[in-house]
């Protein structure tokens, strides 16, 4: 079997470029004992890839210049020499930016496609599902009652989270760019949207928006600059933000000043938390379990965003950061 | 009674100056039903004090303009006619930058002058002792071995926090302006310290002064701005950032941006946690008892910068930001 793959060019910092990668075909080798051969279904582009190209290790490894790159995938298993998988059987692992991979079974992780459709292993019950679960349990410790903003609302992790919210009984005031992420946000549950493009002084708007809830117990930070800046103004006393990305700062070619009101955090006494999905494997159980119970009851709706072929991951991966995504953005292989 | 007694002219922004203080004195009425008068011996000045200049309600009133200030002070009772209070009782009150008040004893705090002197009840045993307490104890729980980099060492937050963090079994690197303030954190056992106005590079100084002691865990924030940044670059991941007060800050004319690297939160998974000693007091009866053993121990050691005289308040006030004091900042009547 042939697989086309994307490689990294080079490590960069500053705007994401087309010429950052190349596609290569590789022929598949058979599966050696113990290995599998999987064609890949669905890719996964996240944001914090981003950090992997810099170079730099920060909390994972950078990208290797030359190699293809990984990321999250399914697909279904063609050949096996390791036990416990076999022809057809649906896997999820990290050889994502490809069509195919033969590999070691070790640490592959087999998926229920009957129970779920296979890409939502990639969304709202995978990693970015998951990553809004602890954003709003752990970090947040959201309480029924209690009014949460979620920035990015429309994005993989902002769907998830305002439906998990109100699920949780929380009330949501969501921020979107744009009417048909705005839109979407009301659709899927959100007591009050902004669109932070459409406003001048987003900390009022959002004041604006959450006054019929009680103001801002919460803010889930997935994009940092005039975001943070807004949320700690807007936010009340004892608030408590879930720090989980800055995505527009991931692309600065210099490093850009933080927010003028940093002096909140001891004056609104605040607590700030950032994290890392990977740390917090231990409440996968526990979120897997409210996942389905809210499912089941109809309380969470999926949407994504497809880009077709291999080739196209890496626009799909630059859309990321032009917020052309509503809800997962996802590569179809 | 004759007392002379600080006003507020007016409320202001931007660097502290003589004028906006005035002194008058008053004829202290005679003590009616339930009251005391009291003769101050010692008046706190504290950079918290700053924020009730600027004429917003932050989390505290702001200080009413023509009216006598507010602050800690200790003093001693000259009439009583409250139960419980007898003539040279010794008491600490709210009622500072005075040299007398005549006011209703409820809520005036009797304190042991035999125990411990009475002007350690503004420093050590007081409010930024427990500040200092609280910081370690509870937003940051520092645990014996880790290491704590705890930034204005020589001022009386700092010199507490040193001393406590030790006693705790925690190892602490400090940081303080000049070569009076960095030996005095040595002296008082801070196992490494950085001259912040020697060094160009201070994240590189802090990093190289905590290597022996196997890096910072957690970061006690008296500073802001530089010291912020700097924090976030030295931290080890999953570090804890105590937020008490950035004192950098308080005086700017126009509010200045933050650090260029708060993706660090996400990066490091840390958490800062702003807090403010008067919602803590539950942790009084633990704290005391505290220092009393490390004040036995020979654990703790004092020192105070003194400005003689009702008059020198604003001085010793002003001096605040200009880091005059080494330990506590007090004005003795």
């Amino acid at each position: 079997m042939k697989s086309r793959e994307i490689h990294l060019t080079q490590h960069f910092t500053g705007k994401v470029k087309p010429e950052y990668f190349e596609m290569t075909e590789i022929d598949l080798p058979d599966p050696g004992e113990g290995e599998i051969q999987v064609k890949n279904a669905w890719l996964s582009v996240d944001p914090y890839m981003r950090g992997r190209m810099i170079g730099i290790k920060t909390y994972v490894d950078p990208f290797q210049v030359g190699g293809p790159m990984e990321g999250g995938a399914v697909g279904q298993v063609v050949k096996s020499k390791a036990d416990g998988f076999a022809e057809g059987d649906w896997v999820m692992s990290m050889h994502g930016w490809r069509e195919g991979w033969t590999a070691p079974a070790a640490g592959i992780t087999k998926i229920d496609a009957n129970l779920l459709p296979a890409e939502a292993y990639l969304g709202v019950a995978g990693m970015p599902g998951m990553t809004a679960y602890i954003g709003l349990k752990r970090m947040i410790d959201l309480k029924p009652g209690e009014s949460l903003w979620m920035s990015a609302g429309a994005g993989a992790v902002g769907t998830a989270g305002i439906q998990f919210a109100k699920a949780m009984g929380a009330n949501v005031v969501a921020t979107a760019g744009g009417a048909e992420k705005t839109a979407f946000c009301t659709e899927i549950g959100a007591d009050a949207v902004v669109d932070y493009k459409a406003v001048d002084d987003l900390a009022a708007a959002v004041k604006t928006a959450a006054k019929p809830l009680g103001g801002v117990d919460a803010y889930y930070e997935n994009v940092g600059g005039d975001h943070l800046q807004a949320a700690l103004d807007v936010i009340k006393p004892f608030g408590r933000f879930a720090v989980c990305g800055m995505i527009a700062r991931y692309n600065d070619d210099t490093p850009l000043p933080g927010p003028t009101n940093l002096t909140q955090i001891v004056a609104k006494k605040l607590t700030l938390r950032g994290f890392i999905v990977s740390d917090h494997f231990d409440l996968q159980g526990q979120f897997i379990q409210d996942l389905s119970g809210w499912m089941m009851a109809g309380k969470v709706k999926t949407r994504d965003t497809i880009y077709e072929g291999v080739e196209k991951t890496p626009e799909a991966f630059m859309g990321l950061f032009e917020g052309k995504n509503i809800g997962k953005m996802l590569v179809k292989i």
